[in-house]
């Protein structure tokens, strides 16, 4: 069996990846992936991501530079999930300039923004082009 | 704005969701949510899933023990992301008795199982009926 035949993509041809700090262990982002952007990754050695919205892959940092390097990579039990653990260079995956893409937290019932913008976006994308977010 | 318009639930009404365990930080499992299933997480204060493959609520640990409690819940920048730091009861989140779902790593052209079961499955869930995998 290869290893492509233990993954189970979806009716869209996609998995679910969650991508990892590889030392803080902080959950940066949740993305997807198809066959040719797992295939990419593991070529690369870096995250490549389907970006749904805009329907072509995406290679997590082109615009803004904030690469994924990939250390470890993980499929569920399912075959349906992936973990990438990463090396996140500039310490920013949230195209809002922050660490993680998680960034707001249940309080009181609200989303309360709990982390701090380290970079303003403005200045992490030129004007005309946005990575913006991949999703 | 309530807490619910943030949130951008996919075309069958649902959201990814991924379970941390809050103390050793390690990915446990992707599943996902829709709105009633986030409801009831909140008000029940431990993980309520919706299982696509069976079509219904899924209380996590309803069958295992191996439930999860909510110590945080956080939503992604998308906001068709869930994020829940849990306590992970037993240790146990995989219906294969292992501690996370993502027990295999990417090695050398193939997955490796790399994390040992802490507990047979078969002592975990009885004959008849089985929790196993929500998804």
């Amino acid at each position: 069996m290869s290893w492509q035949d233990a993954i189970k993509w979806d009716q869209d041809g996609l998995v679910a990846a969650v991508a990892q700090d590889a030392v803080s262990g902080r959950v940066l982002m949740v993305a997807w992936m198809n066959q040719t952007a797992l295939e990419a990754s593991l070529l690369e050695g870096r995250a490549v991501y389907w970006s749904r919205s805009r329907g072509r892959l995406w290679r997590k940092g082109e615009e803004s530079g904030h690469v994924q390097r990939i250390r470890e990579l993980r499929l569920d039990c399912d075959g349906d999930a992936i973990l990438l653990r990463v090396e996140q260079l500039g310490g920013i995956a949230c195209h809002t300039g922050r660490e993680s893409c998680f960034y707001r937290v249940f309080d009181a019932g609200e989303w309360r923004e709990t982390d701090e913008v380290l970079r303003d976006p403005a200045q992490i994308y030129s004007a005309s082009k946005g990575e913006k977010s991949g999703e």
